[in-house]
């Protein structure tokens, strides 16, 4: 982030000297991901003079750069006319999001002051849910048609280059809008230049639902190394396409999701340094709460035993050894099928060998802990504490790992998100079951001086 | 995944019927990704006919959507030259990949079989250590000279297509190999055919380092929306790019490995599905053990207070509660800032700052919980009681957010993953610490009927 300080007291120093003009060159010449990190880090009054300096398409590319907060900052000072231009330079998909975090009489003012063609974009756009690819798509990919020789359709490109996303990828329409094939400029470039497109072009390309979950074009976009991937709507015709690029942003999002909720933290929007503190406490406090609760279940099991406790107080120092093994043993199951879920590397019909699978590696996991604890047991406790110890040792990481392993598929299953299978509920679920193991053999083997405890 | 069961259905009937014709038309018609996922699900001796249909290009294409041990057992087969010619073949960064992956003995044939370029390319790609930059660029890029016009350019960038991994981006040289600037071919197209080079380049544009680690080439790919990013040698020479894609691939590579290390697993080469179980009980096993002899620390502290457990058993039935609340909270605060601090969301600077916001989060998930605690610590045992649970809860789940918040800027810090700070090592620590408050409250608030504990 070295470089978004540097460029930042650049242009500080160009301001408060009044070299305007040197300054307008500096920010209008980098990168609109550079200008977008330092406008962001500013406090809005003192970003507008920094965004006021950029032209007009750097503005419009800058603000897909900004978080939504300072997105609205930056538009809200301005009146229709000028937000109309600006929305007319964005690109159609970062011009819907925006749209979309506008109050609702700012977006009344603006549509008017839209062209016909760009307010039916816009509401096209945002017409789908949030989460679905029909809300991250673009409506600016760029056609060809099929007729056309390979020196004609790189014309065509050339004329459309300005307005579309990328002319890397054409697609091929006919007149349904349904879609044919994809050609690419370089196979354009490539070819005869009196080659025709129904030639050169691709057949059957990869598509994707515009209501399916957005990570289903991202998946889609990372596994067959696609530029873009074209979205189609439910009566086959091209309605959009996810780029690269925002491919990428949805694997990140997602990823992030997966990972706040493997500690039952509920999805943000926002990075957790952005969001309020009240969203924060909110997304957090919802599942520890809940889980103090479960957790009596855990308290239960040990009072059922408090007869046990009390003759052989020593069994305590082995409690959170031995629940913390099932449980962390569990999460590590867990984790990794949550994530080979998500990244498509095991599929449902995987279930028998993997559970095949959990189970070696769980008995011996269990085994070597078992070996381990056998030590400290017989220094603590002598042979009858460490055979206890040992055996439950064996049997709560071997529970530990099965629970974590088969409940993401459970929920998959069950058409749950598998990462709600996350670390403290699988730790949860470990722990009640290991403090029942632990005191049922506790109580078999160890004599005790009262009557057997109930 | 049905679309590949489809496919291999299909071509198993043709292979069946013994319409190799139509056979070799489908699968050589059809993405290498999706025949590479066929291959894959299938036995070594049962694939050998489906690649030795593809053609050479598909077959060095298919090759790199294998998993290792597939592409070994496909390539095994060849003799040194049919084997050299599939090299030639394949892109360069997975033709590197692949060469690592051979037996020293096969490496050794292959080698004088290969091109002099071939070779030397092979060394250089092959001499950067795993995880850095220079383990996956590609030697594949274009480039142009700067005193070109744009109309030679394309023609220049028309003779590389097919050597080259894009010719979307070209790059201008200098006679040291310095990277001056980089050109689009969508530039190229909308300019004017006279347009020189130099004149419709970008300068200064985003480069890594090759010694750098991969998550960074990833990391400015995903940031500033690129095609691909140039890579630079320390003599500041270029030597290579990283494309789009790979950077998804090593993003989502990265966030498994995130995943992993949040449940204490070692970094795989590998799918769950795929390492032996012999590998996966080594990724799990060490921080497991190493977590069995932490917690004897948890049972020395019960051990500190059994004087105070025999005289109040009830309190061991809020210690399970109590714990756990700790470590959830604390896994939550962890979870929450390794994953902001490997998006960039967050870096060391914000530290005071975030310190701030989780002092005012824990302090009001702690008090919730705490209400929530007293309750049952009145029905369970009384006013007292309930005082020492809820007081005891504030002070654990505080403690816990700011141990999980602290601990990956700690290692940060000391140059250290922060992805270490993982929810079982959070949970351990805040184990200790809970039960050492909380005794530590309980002995000084009940009374004891012998002398207070030690």
């Amino acid at each position: 982030m070295s470089e978004t300080t540097d460029l930042q007291s650049e242009i500080q120093e160009l301001l408060d000297n009044s070299h305007m003009d040197q300054a307008f060159e500096l920010l209008n010449s980098r990168h609109p991901a550079e200008v977008g990190a330092v406008i962001d880090e500013l406090e809005p009054e003192h970003a507008f003079p920094l965004f006021d300096l950029l032209d007009l398409k750097n503005q419009s590319r800058v603000l897909a750069y900004l978080s939504p907060s300072h997105q609205l900052s930056m538009v809200r000072r301005l009146d229709r006319h000028a937000l109309a231009r600006l929305f007319t330079e964005m690109n159609a998909d970062d011009r819907a999001d925006l749209y979309q975090e506008l109050p609702e009489d700012m977006q009344e003012t603006l549509m008017p002051a839209l062209a016909k063609a760009e307010r039916e974009d816009l509401l096209r756009l945002t017409s789908y849910p949030e989460g679905t690819v029909g809300a991250i798509m673009t409506s600016e990919y760029a056609t060809v048609a099929s007729h056309l020789t390979a020196r004609q359709a790189i014309e065509k490109l050339r004329t459309q280059a300005l307005d579309k996303e990328t002319i890397y990828i054409a697609y091929v329409l006919d007149s349904d809008r349904n879609l044919v094939g994809t050609v690419s400029l370089s196979g354009l470039v490539v070819a005869n230049g009196d080659d025709r497109v129904e030639d050169l072009m691709q057949r059957d390309p990869v598509t994707v639902n515009a209501d399916e979950p957005q990570s289903v074009a991202a998946q889609k976009v990372a596994d067959y190394d696609l530029l873009a991937v074209p979205i189609l709507d439910d009566h086959n015709a091209m309605v959009g396409i996810v780029t690269h690029d925002d491919a990428m942003d949805v694997q990140e999002e997602e990823a992030t999701e997966d990972f706040h909720k493997s500690a039952n933290v509920g999805v943000m929007s926002g990075g957790v340094s952005q969001v309020t503190l009240r969203i924060l406490y909110q997304k957090r406090v919802y599942w520890l709460v809940l889980l103090v609760f479960a957790n009596v279940f855990s308290g239960a099991g040990i009072a059922m035993y408090e007869d046990v406790i009390v003759a052989h107080v020593g069994l305590v120092f082995f409690l959170p050894l031995l629940i913390a093994s099932a449980g962390n043993t569990g999460a590590q199951s867990a984790t990794l099928m949550v994530r080979a879920i998500a990244t498509g590397d095991v599929v449902m019909k995987d279930w028998a060998r993997m559970l095949a699978r959990e189970i070696s590696v769980g008995a011996a996991l269990g085994i070597t802990m078992a070996i381990a604890v056998a030590g400290i047991g017989l220094w603590r406790g002598g042979p009858e504490m460490a055979f206890v110890v040992a055996s439950t040792m064996v049997i709560v990481v071997l529970a530990g790992s099965l629970i974590g392993m088969s409940l993401p598929f459970l929920l998959n299953r069950l058409n749950m998100d598998p990462a709600t299978a996350s670390a403290p509920i699988v730790t949860f679920i470990a722990d009640v079951a290991g403090i029942l193991i632990y005191f049922a053999i506790a109580s078999a083997v160890l004599t005790l001086p009262t009557a057997a405890a109930g």
